[in-house]
């Protein structure tokens, strides 16, 4: 698990059957239940307990018609805390990387075209990772979208708020610059 | 000395003293060609040996007519290494801070506005840092600019490069998100 090595896990074991049998227990029904109960939503792909999650089932998000593609799960919880979103998502579980043998299938593009064909969204914001597999795919994913003439739009990169120009790498102040926008 | 505590100049002067009396002696006149010698170019207000610097000398750079306004000499550094920007400089030296006495005045912002009444800019860049005083002082040029009727842009802030979206903080997200452009 990460963060927890050999050691760590040996201490929590023993502090768990030493000191609170009842909460390993509990523990125990809580990761079981998760186990059988949490699965993917059908539309999104995020994790939910039912067929649709709540931000699907919602219609005041599904009637924005604006969606956003992230990678992971945690990147709409990351989202949602900005409470600057009003739109669906879609969840990637990953992005594009044909040496592990990750392609379009494997990130369900075939359901995120189902969605743009169903909903013809009134725009796409991809806000995958800003790496080169997260570029790479928010290509693709733009490739898709040009089909069905989705407007589609990448969140800014540049310098992180509160930080300091001179203490940011080369790559980051180039695209800062090279994306600046009217004050 | 920034990182530079007590325990550490001791080692170094001892370490000077003990084994490099000559380096000493060249460190010594270094700084005091430093001291006497570099000033600040008359125009962009970095640090230089004459009265203008290499760059505010260059007419290709002049020629381009963009202005780039950053906090300190550093900043300079940091953006000539990305290779992306062919215009000039104006160096603030700092950022406005009433409570610490620093207004525009100490900015030298008459020397910014001369500049900008002299050369008539067709676009100033303002690379302040991406702090509350960094953009009240981007805002103040900007109406300072706005009297000349010159076209003024900020470097683009948002997730840095090589980032993760949900190891990002909240206000960075927001920013990016809002700031999204065009794929």
């Amino acid at each position: 698990m990460p963060g927890i090595g050999p050691r760590s896990a040996q201490r929590i074991a023993f502090s768990l059957l030493d000191r609170d049998r009842e909460g390993a227990l509990r523990l125990s029904k809580a990761l079981e239940k998760a186990a059988y109960r949490i699965n993917y939503c059908s539309e999104c792909r995020s994790y939910c307990e039912g067929d649709l999650c709540e931000i699907c089932k919602s219609e005041t998000r599904q009637n924005t018609k604006v969606l956003c593609v992230v990678e992971s799960p945690s990147d709409v919880l990351a989202i949602e805390k900005t409470a600057e979103f009003s739109g669906t998502y879609f969840v990637l579980h990953g992005h594009l990387n044909p040496l592990e043998g990750i392609g379009p299938r494997e990130l369900h593009l075939d359901i995120l075209e189902g969605l743009i064909d169903k909903y013809r969204y009134k725009e796409i914001i991809l806000a995958t990772n800003p790496t080169v597999e997260g570029d790479a795919t928010a290509h693709f994913i733009g490739h898709i979208a040009a089909k069905y003439q989705i407007p589609v739009s990448q969140i800014a990169r540049g310098i992180p708020m509160g930080g300091e120009l001179d203490a940011i790498d080369g790559s980051t102040l180039m695209r800062s610059l090279a994306g600046r926008r009217p004050l």
